[in-house]
């Protein structure tokens, strides 16, 4: 399993709610693409959105969004974290 | 105090050693700043760092990645995390 970390755009004024919902995407296509979202972050001003996941490929992460609807080609993997 | 997320590029094939000077600024920097870092992420192949901080403005902490050298403009403001 690899780490990545997603950006998305486009999430201006965003809630809780919202991002909870994207970002605790339906289970049964976590489990299918294996992809395990950790942590997610929200600038609702700037409409950014960080999605930190464990997953098998950038492929995986990137399916898995564009499924709940939130293509993104900006998925960077992870290598080291201090 | 609040949260920001901090990308910066460049740092294609840093490693963990380079990104643990730069994510752990000079103590002093940091107290005068009142900037905390809490973590950091790296893609050495893409070059993308990101640093996940709290401090009291979004100008603190632009400053003290000028003064490590490491100067952003893309700083964001993180309102919700989930």
């Amino acid at each position: 399993m690899a780490r990545f970390m997603g950006v998305h755009d486009g999430f201006v004024g965003a809630t809780k709610e919202q991002i909870s919902a994207v970002h605790v995407a339906d289970p049964a296509i976590e489990d299918e693409e294996g992809v395990h979202f950790e942590k997610a972050w929200l600038d609702p001003e700037a409409g950014k959105f960080f999605c930190l996941s464990t997953a098998p490929s950038k492929e995986s992460v990137m399916r898995i969004h564009e499924r709940t609807g939130h293509p993104t080609m900006e998925i960077y993997e992870i290598r080291e974290e201090v």
